[in-house]
Parts: C-alpha cells; sequence; structure tokens
C-alpha cells in the first residue's frame, strides 16, 4: 500500500491497456477512455474499501462492549465513537500530509528517504473534474484516496482503547488519540507507504499494515498498559490473577464479524488497484488469503484451547480469528490459500499462549489487544519473508524495531505528560463503582440487575 | 438527485468521451462500450448505495431498540422491521410512479412544474436486456434505480417510529407508514427529485435529502408526536421531566454506527452516477464529507455536553453523528472538507439545544428524532446557500416551508382520522405495563430481571 | 450459478461488444480491454456479493443467539464462528474442486453427467496475472470465485446450528460440518452448479439455491433433529408444547437484517456476470424482486399470526422475512415485482404453518431454520415454475428428491456413525444447567441475573 511508488506502474499499465487496443494515436493519454476506466474502478475500490474499514470502528466499539464488564460498557462505547470522530478530523487537518508529503518532505527527500511529511490541512480535487485536473490519473480520486487512508488511521487509534479500558479517564485518552492520530500514526506510516526511508533504504515490505497499523496500535497500547498499571483487584497481592469476563459475549462476537468483514477492506483495498485483470485478480486472492488466515487463527484458537485447558474458550477463538487477520495483513497476497492458513494459525496460537503470558508480567490487557495486534503484528510483519521473496529478513527486522521503538518511546512521553498534568487515571471510588455511573451518570443496561461485578 | 435533469448530463459526457475515443464512427451510439460501462457503473453504484440504505433500516431499529425501556423493546423491532417491509410494497404498488411520473403527471407537466405524478405500479427493465432496450441508455438501469429510491422512502418511514415509539399502537401506526410511503413522500419528492415545481420553478436544492427525506421524516413525526401526546409521567404535574433511559446503549451505539455506515451509500449513491472521472471523483468527495461531517457533529456534541453538564452523554453524541449527517446530507458535494466539519457541528450543536427545547414544550420524542432530521434537516437544507452558489435562501427556504406545511398538515390529518376511528394510544395500563407483554405478549429480554422500569 | 455454461454466453457477448466497437481487428481477443473490462466487473460483483454472504454468517449467529435462552448463548455463538472457520478451511482443502470439476470428474463426464467431481485443493491465480494466464477470460478470476462460493457452503452449515442449539455436543456438531462442507454440499451442488447430471439430465434450475443450498441445510437440520431427539420439557408427556422464549430478541432481529443485507449478494451475486447492460439490469431485477420477496414474507406472517393469534409475534416476522428470501432464491430473475412479493408471501404463509406442524410432530428445531430453509426452500424451488419458462415441473421436483434423499441419507447415516461412537448428546444436567457452564465455563451475560431458565 505504498501510493508513491505504485502511481508509476498504474501508469505504464494503463498506457500498455491503451496501446493494445489501437486508439492510442487518436486519443490523447489524459482523455483516453480505458485509463478513465481504470481510474473509477480504482477509485470504486477506495471507496468500497474505505466504507468496510470505517464499520471496523463499529467492530472494535462491539468488541470492547462485550468484553468490558457492564459498569464500563458505556463509556468504553463513548470513547470508541469519540476516538474515530477525533481521528476523523485531526488525520484531515495535520495526519494525510504528514503521511503523503508527495515529495515535499520537511526533513529528507524522495531519494535520500523522508523522514517528515508536509504540514497542511487535506485538499481534496474540485467538483467535478475532468481527466486533466485529476491530481494523479494514473492512481485513483484524492478524496477516495483520503477517505481509504483515514480508516487505516482511525484503527490504529482503536486499538489502543481497548487494552486501556475500564480505568482510564477520558479526556487524557482522547488527547492521545489526537496525538496518535495527528501525528504518531502518519510519521510513521510516511516511513514506508509515503515513500519515506524504511520504504526507500530499507525495502520494508508491509502490505496493508501489521506493523504501520497493527503493531503501531499494540506498541501505544503497551506503552499505555505500563504507565497506567493494572485495573485494581486484577493481580492480588495473594498472587494469580483474577479474571474479569467480558459482560456481553454475544456483542464481542458481533464485533468479531464486524472486523472480520472490514478486514476485506483492509487487506483487498490495499492493492490500491482493480483497474486491470493483474490488480483485479490480486484483489481475489487477498480477500481468499484474508478469510482462511482468519479461519485459521480460529480454529487453531479453538483446538489449542480445548488442549489446554479442556474447554474450548470463545474469547480466545474471537481473538483468533483476529489474530489470523493481523498476521496475514503485512502479506495477504503472495502466500498460497494453504501458507494462508497456516500464517493465521500460527496467529492463533500466538494470541493462546501470550495472553497468560501478559498477565505473568502483570500488563492488564482488558481484551487482548497486545498480543492481538503488536504480538502477531510482528508475526506476520516476519512472516512475509516465507512467501514474498523481495522482503528480506534485515528489512523487516529493522523496520519492525525502528517502528517500535518510535512509537512506544513517543507514546511513552505523551502518557507521561499526562499523567503528570492531567492524570489519567480514574480514582480507585470511579473504577470500583464503574465508569459510567462515576465519570458519565448514565448506565448501558440500566435496568438489568448487576448480580456480581 | 434529480433522475430527470442527470440523464442528460450523463448522456451528454458520455457521447464526449466516446468522441474523444476517436470510434464514435464506427460505432452507433446505443452500441457503444463506454457508454455501456458508464451505464453500468452507474448501476452499479445504485446498487451498492442501495444496500447500504437499507442497512439503515437495520441501524434504526437498533438505534431505538437501544433507546426505549426493555418493557418495549420487542414493539419497536416489530415495528421496525414492518415499516420497512411496507415500505417495499407500497413504494412499489404506488409510491415509485408518483415520485418518477418522467413526463407523465397526472397534475402539471414539466415545463410548468409538476404536482401529482403518475399512478401504477413499478415495472422493471424485461430480463436480459440490450442496449436499445435499456430504459435510459444515459442514465442506469430502472431496477437498480427503484431498488436506490426505495430505500430512501424506507428511511423516511423509519424516522417517525423512534419519535412515537413505547405508546403508540402497532396497527395505527403501520397504517400511516403506508400513507407515508405511498403518498406523502412520494408526492413531495416529486416535486424535487421527479422535476416538479420546486425544482423547476423555485430551483430548490436538496442533494440527497435533508428536507426531502429527514425533515419530512421529521415532520411527519412532529404531527404525530403533538396528536399522541407524551409518554405517562414523563411531564409530572409537579413540573420537570422525567427521563427514561435507554435500555441498551449498546445498540443504540451500534445503530448509530450503522447508520454512520449506511449514509455513505445515502450521500453518495445521490451522485446517481459514477462512469465518469467528474463523477466518481465526487462520490468521493461526498464519501469523504459526509464522513467529517459525522465527526464533526459527534465531537461538537462530546465537548458541548462536557460544557453543559459537567459530564459527556452518550447518547447525545450517538445524535450528534446523526445530526452531522443529516445536515451534510442537503449539499455533501460542494463543501470543502473543513466547512463539511462545520456544518457537522453546528448540526451537532442544534441537537444538543433542541433536545431539551422540546421536553420543555412537552414535545415527547423518544430518540431524539425530531432534534436530528427535523431541526438539522431544515439546518442543512439552508447551509446549501453557503458553498453552492446556486442555491438561493428564497428558493430553499419557501421549499422548506412549502415541504414541511404539505407534510405536517396531510400527516396531522391522518393522524387524527387515525385516532378518530381505531385509536392510536395503547391503554394506559399497557403502557405501564410494557408494550411487549400487553400488545405482543412476548418479551425482548424474557430472562433479565428488570430491576427498574 | 451454473459457472460451467455460463462461461460461454459471458465470452460471446464480450466478443460482440468488441465487434461492436469496431476495434476487434486490431486488438487480439486475449487483450481486447472491453473484455478486461467484463472480467474486472464480474470479478468485482463476486467480491462484493462474496463479503455480503460471508456477512450471514453474523447474521445466523446472532439469529440464533437471539433466539436461544441464556445459558446456551455462549456455546451457539462459538458453534457459529467455529463452523464458519471450518467450512472455509475445508471447502478450500476438498469441497471446491469436488464442486467445480470442470471437467475432471472422478466419476461422469460434462457429457454424460458427472456424479463426483476432482479431488484436490483449491488452487488460485498466480500473482498479478495477465489476460493470457487468466484460468477463463471469459469469466472472472478464481480467487474471486472460490471466495463467493465457499460463503454458500458455509452458509448450508450455518443453517444447521440453529436447529440442533442448546442439546448438542460442540465436537460432534463440528465433525458434522466437516463432512458437510468437504463432502456432501459440493458433491450435490455439482449435480447443478458444477454442470453434472441434474443439469444436464434433468434441466434442474435453482438460481442462487433455495434446493442446493437451503433445503440441503434444512435436511442435514431434520436428519440431525430426529436422531438427536428434543429438548428436555419441551414435549412434556402431558402434552403440548412447552415455550422456550428467546433470550434477547433485538439479536434476533439484528441476525435478520444481517441476513437480508447478506441476501442481495447471495442472490444478486448469483447472476456470476455484471460487465454487460443484460447482467446488471439483470443483478438489478434480482436486488429489487429479492427484497420484495423479503418484504412479502413479512409482512405475510405478520398479519397471519394477528389473524391466528391475535397478536403479531416477532420471530414468526423474522422467519416470515428469511421465509420470503429462502423462496424466492431459486429464481429471483424471472418474476416481476409482484410475482416475487407473492411468492415471498406465501413463504411467510407456509413458516407460520409449518412451526407449529414440527412442533406436533415433536421435531424440536429450535429457530425455525426447518420451515424457512427447508418447507420454503421447496416451495422455491418449485415456484421456479411460475415464471420461467425452461424450468419443468418434472425436473424441479425430481432434483428436489434427489437431492433431499441424498442429503437426508447421508447425514442421518454421518449423525448415527458419530452418535455411535463420541455421542451427539450432552448430558441431562449439562443441558439443565446451560452448555455455557457445563460445556464451556464460560457465560454469555455473567452479570444479569437470568429470573426464569
Amino acid at each position: 500500500m505504498n501510493k508513491f511508488f505504485k502511481c508509476s506502474a498504474v501508469a505504464a499499465l494503463a498506457l500498455g491497456a491503451a496501446t493494445q487496443a489501437g486508439f492510442a494515436q487518436e486519443a490523447a493519454a489524459s482523455v483516453d477512455p480505458a485509463e478513465h476506466t481504470v481510474w473509477i474502478l480504482n477509485t470504486l475500490l477506495f471507496l468500497i474499501g474505505g466504507f468496510l474499514v470505517m464499520w471496523m470502528a463499529a467492530g472494535f466499539a462491539m468488541l470492547e462492549a462485550g468484553l468490558v464488564r457492564s459498569k464500563n460498557v458505556t463509556m468504553q462505547l463513548l470513547k470508541n465513537i469519540s476516538l474515530f470522530s477525533l481521528a476523523a478530523i485531526f488525520y484531515y487537518l495535520i495526519g494525510y500530509n504528514l503521511m503523503y508529503p508527495l515529495g515535499a518532505w520537511s526533513i529528507g527527500t524522495d531519494e535520500t528517504g523522508g523522514y517528515l511529511g508536509a504540514f497542511g490541512v487535506a485538499v481534496l480535487e474540485a467538483v467535478g473534474i475532468g481527466a486533466d485536473s485529476a491530481d494523479d490519473i494514473a492512481y485513483a480520486s484524492t478524496g477516495s484516496d483520503f477517505f481509504f487512508q483515514l480508516m487505516f488511521c482511525a484503527t490504529t487509534a482503536s486499538i489502543v482503547s481497548g487494552t486501556l479500558a475500564e480505568r482510564i479517564k477520558l479526556w487524557p485518552f482522547l488527547i492521545f488519540v489526537i496525538v496518535l492520530t495527528a501525528f504518531i500514526y502518519p510519521i510513521q506510516a510516511s516511513w514506508k507507504w509515503g515513500g519515506g526511508f524504511l520504504d526507500s533504504q530499507y525495502g520494508f515490505l508491509d502490505f496493508a499494515g501489521s506493523t504501520v497499523v497493527h503493531s503501531v496500535g499494540g506498541w501505544a497500547a503497551l506503552a499505555g498498559a505500563l504507565i497506567l498499571g493494572p485495573r485494581l483487584g486484577k493481580y492480588p497481592k495473594s498472587g494469580g490473577v483474577h479474571p474479569y469476563p467480558g459482560s456481553n459475549l454475544a456483542l464481542a462476537t458481533l464485533g468479531t464479524f464486524i472486523l472480520w468483514l472490514g478486514w476485506f477492506g483492509f487487506n483487498g483495498g490495499s492493492q490500491l488497484a482493480m483497474g486491470s485483470i493483474g490488480d483485479a485478480a490480486d484483489v481475489s486472492r487477498i480477500f481468499s488469503n484474508t478469510n482462511t488466515a482468519a479461519a485459521g487463527g480460529a480454529v487453531a484458537a479453538l483446538i489449542l484451547t480445548q488442549i489446554l485447558y479442556k474447554k474450548p474458550d470463545l474469547t480466545m477463538v474471537l481473538n483468533g480469528a483476529l489474530a489470523g487477520l493481523v498476521s496475514i495483513t503485512a502479506e495477504p497476497l503472495t502466500p498460497s490459500l494453504g501458507a494462508a492458513t497456516l500464517i493465521g494459525m500460527v496467529g492463533g496460537v500466538l494470541v493462546v499462549l501470550s495472553v497468560p503470558m501478559l498477565d505473568k508480567m502483570k500488563i492488564d490487557d482488558v481484551v487482548g489487544a497486545i498480543p492481538v495486534h503488536l504480538v502477531c503484528g510482528i508475526w506476520g510483519t516476519l512472516a512475509v519473508c516465507f512467501t514474498n521473496s523481495d522482503a528480506t529478513w534485515g528489512g523487516q527486522i529493522i523496520s519492525i524495531v525502528i517502528v517500535g521503538a518510535f512509537v512506544f518511546v513517543v507514546s511513552a512521553i505523551v502518557w507521561l505528560i499526562l499523567k503528570a498534568t492531567m492524570g489519567i487515571r480514574v480514582s480507585e471510588e470511579a473504577e470500583i463503582d464503574g465508569l459510567d455511573l462515576d465519570e458519565l451518570g448514565m448506565e448501558c443496561y440500566p435496568e438489568f440487575v448487576a448480580a456480581k461485578a
């Protein structure tokens, strides 16, 4: 999903098609109907992909609402719709041009590698443009690209909210979201997808964002979880781990299905083109591979929890499916169906194993976002090497490390500043009563008696 | 979204593209492959837009199910699926041709302005048509147009059900839905989108229906609310307003996300064409503007409720997002991203301010549909003047007034007739016990203890 | 939806379009841009159709989660996500080539009629293919076809899980799913859609699978229900039927809306082509007919339950909508909107009448899947004869019988083997306590008091 480099390939292809059709002499390149159709189909891919990824925001909201206790559901819902809205605004105001400077780097150049993109609000093409006034006739409409890319930025923020649930204050969390979506995400994303130094110097490959989106969300969540601390009573002094079962597994399952559906847009749209035989077939491969990786992750978690705990664990199966999806995201195109299934299965195994590991380290991740998005994000990024000969272990590993270090350190600094200034954690009383009553005065299920809290 | 006038523009464009490609001499206009592709892409836009708007029916159902008390949820669900089904049937039987007479006005003409459309059931094109037998080769398939337009009619009915929840009888409500979807909605919609007098004489601009759909639903709901009266105990004689919190805010949030997603089809599909560079880019602008307006509305409501009430209010944020969506619906194309955000933010503010105003007037609107769809529908229709120089304040205002007066008066008459004949309100006992037990004998959550009613 | 025979028609059409455009001499058929566009649009139809049908898996999960008692919801959710995942893997490993042998029948030939398809895993086209290396340039990408067809296979399995809810053990159920999706479904589907003997010898018509998908799910469920027996206490010795109301009708309604939405992909995608005027118009007809049939089924059930029971029944209305959808699935193209509405209405009536009939026969179908998918699947298959003159009563009936006998007998054998070896039914204690606590140790709604079980 590298807008910068993709363009030239598409242009060459479209020109080729025009020539083959034998009317290239009569038609100037800018008004070639074949090229128009390619552009329109690419645009359409972004619109469909974009609305599917937007739908993932609902998936995260439902997944997280189902996995927190009933006394914190309203707050979790509020955080999710608010973070998505803030991401939309700040990616427009700052993030988009920071991520896609299109040569206008503030630090660096396209040739030597860019480090910091351009500042300025996103500007769409004028109303009713013709081919001559399209920003990039070999690519797709800027509006569709903005719409699509925004959704990836918002996804990154959605990942963070689950980990920190049930104890973080609303406003500091939302301020972090603004920093994440306006600066942290776009800057590191520019290094790969904006044609920056990870792309040009390290040959880093990350098709739809196992690292650029998912592990980034995971690193930001990890930094937050360490600084915020675990929920009260989660790790009792007497030892062990106190389980806090999710209040509504039907919602959590719905959220998982929504995410699964949305992921077709996430990975499929990242082909960035659908106007040629090759691109359309590739999008189809990606859809199929994405689906089978999710299935592999779910089945692996199903079998493994049966073996380990004698009883299959629904929440692990849900996270297994998501783990499969994250794992295939760095390279959903080159694997065969069989390889994609295996990549997803390894993801499912990793989640089942890393959830208790996090608990041993007393890192309290309410919904399992770190195992799913960070652990499997790293796994998926490494797994590119198995099926794509253009990938190098060195390039993948160093990029994982650079992105991880940048996001973790900057996030930690932001969390620490927020902690020192306005505080990031609700009072003990609010945490015991529930954030809904204490912080919002509004319960999610006011008529249903909570028997156990 | 004016099918009538749109056609010629599309035709001109398609012809132009064919000429540019230099094979216009050899290909008769009716078999021009470029024109075929345009027609297919337009049709595809309607199909995608249509299924997204259909999905909004689920959004309304979930939003309303979440905002009513648990004793009335089954009834609210039943009303929502029934109203959508009846809309589908009666728009087919009567509404479609009443809305799109295509020159065959029962009262009026295309030239002088139409007032009452044609009577007759909707008829689709034959199976396996060729270009010569398409109803309109410069537009899109009739089936896709019918499918798309139907969903707008159904949306109008969905708006009404929320306001009148928890006290209206099922059957009179459904009879009103039939009148609304067969007559009221199509007649007034024909005045604008069927090429009628508001379009031809007043230059009224309403891209996707802030007035034609949303305020119409709002006016019908307002008439119903006034005649039906508030819920028992909502406005106690001792003064003040008794809050009846929604029973399931997770469902309400899900419903809002569904509506947000569906709105891309609602506004994007209303471009009515996707087969040219200009149309595809415009659809992309619309997607982006629609999203950012929703985000603006949500953020405005978030901040304003924090300021006014010291605690952010999730239901206001949900309605704020919807307010942003309604506000941008009359003109999602011409605003810049910044202007669209502001238009949505004003919508969010209007909702937060008008909800208590309605309560002061003792108009009991269970889900806030009147603030969202009527108030913001009017605001959005006026806001067209800020970004589209073709709009006039006079044309917009007079059209708002004419449509509002027509819908409010006719709706009031229908509600009064229903009240006088079969009665529209359930018994006091049924209202206290809940409509689910009393009217349907079926609870939505039969196993969950209702602690407070 | 007969991939085998459809291909040639599409090829002819595409070639025709190229000739009409007058540049056929210069362009070799394999690089003709018009043909490319057709192939891309067909591929896109499969991708959109496929993700919509995938979404139906969520619909079944929500519908069933809402209709079982709260003590069994976690198990029902686990079954649904697991069955979908297993279907994805086993259709890839075995089912796809068994269903579409493309001439390589293990038993039979294309000419004389095929009976058993080819064995081997599904293989997608290579990355970045050109027109010359597409598997079938006159059809669509193999990846998109696999993705789309897989979802139909998974749907068949989803149907079974609802009927057998609340008493079947997890693992035997999942083993049955593997047999169903790897063998039973693909073998019988090959007889029609793979170009096998029902297609070539009997002229069987089943556009999107009233028989091939829905009745197959129904037959497998019926065999299971008979062998598994009813839930404890469902049919008391004292006579009568003990109602077990669903625990969450909001989820059941959401599931129905999801299925309704997904069905546009199910039926619309089964046109298998969208690259010509005729195909795109046909897809539009199908969308419109599918919608109106669902509406007809819902309204019929609404009115009929009002008449029969004096109170409308939401679960019947939901099943009525689904009944309409199943009924139109065998022929969503040829009916007029009016005929489609009637076909759906008959489906709605059949469901309302057959639910109590099943109870009289003491066949315990928890969600009503047998009335919806089997009874209406048969009705829909017969109804083809009313609107499609290519259908014969003999061909339809004999195909219904052959498919039904095959699926019922083989399913019964598999269920009996599972019963004899590992057992298929949970213990009485587990059934009374709920499968969630006993089998999984995880409740869906752990904080909500269950007042009545």
